[in-house]
């Protein structure tokens, strides 16, 4: 049993870590932290974990973690993460870190769009911990830097597409709606019930802070600058994101034909899902699950691909992520612990 | 009073007419109709309407309609409706279709996406009732097509972008998201609570037989024709539609200029509003009122103009709409019946 | 036109009570105040307002209001209520307070549930604003405590039954539901949106302060102290109270001799509507009105009967039943303003 | 590996049990039928399954499912249950049924409540299967009659207090209220989502079927017939039960002493979690779990105790609740398959 601890417990990633965590057959979660609960049963911050998970929140204090865990998730906010994730390194621990601190390779383009980076040095050894693309080198990997939810989302929509030539990747459009988990746990007004609910709209248009994270992805795949409009919305869902992605092909294609390159390329993924033709994926249907569902249209009136993909975003947008990335780490068999099935209706 | 008449009162649209009309100062509804509730009270149906709405639905019956009311709505499903509009207008009546029967003035088109029309001679007559657009046309019109809610959301966040010359029409992406009621009142597994609630998914991608409509506008506007991407969702709440709208500008433009050519536009319409720059719109700054929200952002990284417009989709998408044609249709003032503000939260 | 204040406009009772007093023919809004947002506009507040309330948030200055405006409205939180109503009264005005400072009459019962009370002496003049029960007396007041939005609820169920001694008083259990918005606008935890979505619970369980108010009305009604199991719980929708009300019945009586006794108590009230036997009332039936809908059952099996009640909590729950206040206070036909129909769906 | 079949897959409840078998260790799912899907794959009706439950659908015939499973779970509508149910023990086979069919013991009970009964000889032979209360019997038995959801809750909530003798049992009150996924997954107009979201009701006040089952339980905890008021409402969420149940109590018990009788009493339950004094329990909290939580307040004001329980009606309320039956029946560890921590938020 490998000791892990959950770093920033308190929040909606952290308790999904918790819930993943404890159906894991070889893992044992030794370490919970919270700055604002400390002292404090996670259970009485989550009742769900009740009689179940019967730990105290530490404070978020390197020496009591590493004492404590041998494989550390770190999901606290950007700038906090790198307060912190080097001394875990430094400490001889694995680390998989579900902020935003490691995601950017290139130091300059994580300060324009977050702020000063403290550990700069680390931005070239850490990992990107998207499997499907890069799972060689995670498995070979100290610190990984787990995907944001709308990238993940859209890198996998769009792998194929890219690899395959099939479209002008100057035409990418990606239109992102997130549930409101998504938002984090903070108190603030715009996450209300009554502000969110029966509500619906778009936000950071043409600035948010994933853009970049995508065109990172993007570009590596297609061995070329890539510049994408991506505008994320805020759905009244608890979970769930579905991102709809609209590239002109280069040529004409069947939407038979691009669902066969899709199924090709995802053949032996464990947690990606082609629908069939006719059929379209909805963020329902992935709930509770590491699953990200794929679907496609070509839509020969106006010479466009319409892929639309969904994933859980605290499962496959974070925690499952993050599991999927521990279990390759520690060589462990990569689905482990995260073979639920969706939890529908 | 003008003694009006909802025909097709047991769906959202039609409780939706009776709720506007009954707040309407000049207006009587003395006939509510219903195929399957006919005998039965019209508040036993909706009990919203209860203690204040003493009517009992007549079947669809186009002598006791034409013999009880002066002014026609037909809030019916396509085809049935053209099985008797023409009876109303032979009696003499003025009538707004809220169906999609008049709405696309050529007959192929129409029949391409729907089926046969059997009254196409009155295509070229009916008028298109967006009065943003068409207005001088609906006053004098007999017969006017109440535009579809997609459409209406499309047209209104375009209208200013095209007649300005700012942005290339080939590269319209349209990414549209409704709120359930859209779907109607009928008994199907898709609409039901669990399918919806937590859900979300999109539909008839490149296929939604909004798309010619929406492309017939634009092309008015345009002065050629458009092809759009127009892809729906089903958003998992009660009403609203939000469209995200795409295009390329043909020159660099700011938001700020953007947000002026917008204002101008619109100046002198009562239910247009511009959201400041910086603001974008809500479904849920509309919910219960006729008004249309925009906000918008140029984004000079891409080169590309994002449009966000709001409406509910049940008043400026159906029923507001329809009663806003009628008040140009009677010669009456066009905001008559439709000031109150949205219900928030 | 009377010029009115809204004197706590950034909470969801204060947009509820613009709303509703934008679309009053003999009012006019002159001021609108909030601490937090004092010399923004309003609109930017709620932009449900735009283009249509031009106002900028006063602070919440005495001099400022009552040079303004004619009529007080205060929708402040309880405490700072009985720090500003002296003022107004002193200076002139009329005032209808929506906090819970001035509807227990007895000083010791309001101290035990809340805090010490600063202007008691008005405790004895203020008039219980439930016109259903204390209508007379309104008209007179200068100073109208508004009912919560529970014993709003409760009250108007029950009061046929007491008054007609049907019902022992000893066996009242009252169970009541409440939509968010009753919550308020202010950033908890416990008000986010993936707290409360797909989320039920009970609170304040034989604690919550609207206990004593419920009860003085019934013993009111009773001519004797009653005491009541009352117990709210958290709904997951924007607006709507419902309260399930149990009592023994002293003698048995049929489902229809009761709504018969129901009917002719509120023959002649405009906002309180009877469902017929067999039809029982939603919250979803009277959302964005001022009414109150009733439904029971007889339950022989048991001798208890079971009243159901719902109310728009936002509406016949405080910004609707103020305004009804109002209207009494000025001499006004008592539902002007008040006379939409729900919003359904 | 148990060969299990699923009869009635294409109902909520028949996915879940198939989401909850497929991570059961010792069971393999080798049949699943559908009256409407057969000949359909199970995962084109529920598309959560793709890629990982590759069943086609069977109808609903005995010698197929009798040929394919050794153990079967009946997740038919009352009526359809009894159909099949005596077919299957008369092949060998062992039984869970999830319908009404045989959890009333009296034939005249059950007929007045529902209809004619076809197999009444069995009635005497089936068990009750609430483990936390009939356990013993369960493990000894061919047919296994799930208890229904509401019954579960309010048992669970109950049994302490009617053991120990603390209650009055002629006061008994529960006020109860389902998520959706009750009613079912057939289209009817009030399941609609637009009828369901942002509402909230009752129904079958005073005559709700699951009256005599809860009674049937209760009369054998108190040795005496009892009789309770029971009131369903139907809450817009997918799952979960809250029963909030009130008794008077037959002499002063404190919350805390209550608390102590309650916490001995479940001491060695997998399922039942009690909360601290203060805690109250909330659907969110045990949802995708087959726990039910208990929470109570001890009113002197009134001297009655108010006990608030909740479960996951899909779980506790049916399919993990038919696991844990199938796990007693078959020998194996009471909690396997059913130990995942609920899904929050």
């Amino acid at each position: 049993m490998v000791k892990v601890a959950v770093v920033g417990a308190s929040g909606y990633t952290g308790v999904e870590l918790i819930r993943l965590l404890d159906a894991h057959p070889d893992v044992e979660i030794s370490c919970v932290t919270s700055r604002q609960n400390a002292g404090e049963e996670i259970s009485s911050v989550f009742p769900s974990l009740l009689s179940r998970i019967p730990l105290v929140c530490d404070p978020v204090d390197v020496d009591i973690i590493v004492d404590k865990a041998d494989f550390v998730f770190t999901a606290l906010p950007h700038k906090s993460a790198m307060e912190v994730v080097p001394d875990f390194l430094a400490a001889g621990k694995k680390v998989v870190d579900l902020s935003a601190d490691y995601r950017l390779r290139n130091k300059e383009v994580y300060e324009h769009w977050y702020q000063e980076h403290t550990s700069p040095d680390l931005l070239a050894e850490a990992v990107y911990g998207l499997p499907e693309i890069y799972r060689d080198r995670i498995g070979d990997a100290r610190l990984t830097a787990n995907p944001g939810c709308y990238p993940t989302s859209v890198a996998l929509a769009l792998t194929p597409l890219i690899r395959s030539g099939l479209i002008d990747c100057s035409t990418l459009v990606v239109d992102s709606k997130s549930g409101t988990s998504g938002a984090g746990r903070s108190a603030k007004t715009g996450s209300l019930f009554c502000e969110v609910n029966e509500g619906f709209h778009a936000y950071g248009v043409g600035a948010h802070r994933h853009t970049p994270e995508i065109e990172q992805t993007l570009s590596d795949l297609a061995g070329e600058d890539v510049v994408i409009s991506f505008t994320p919305h805020l759905l009244p869902v608890n979970r769930g994101i579905l991102s709809t992605c609209y590239a002109t092909l280069r040529k004409p294609v069947s939407t038979a034909r691009l669902l066969s390159v899709f199924r090709d390329h995802y053949s032996r993924e464990p947690f990606v899902r082609v629908h069939a033709e006719g059929s379209l994926p909805n963020v329902a249907y992935v709930r509770g699950s590491n699953f990200c569902d794929l679907g496609m249209v070509s839509d020969s009136r106006t010479g466009r691909v319409i892929v639309v993909s969904v994933i859980d975003n605290l499962i496959k947008g974070a925690a499952g992520q993050a599991v999927q990335n521990m279990n390759l780490m520690l060589g462990m068999k990569e689905a482990t612990g995260l073979t639920a099935l969706p939890v529908f209706p």
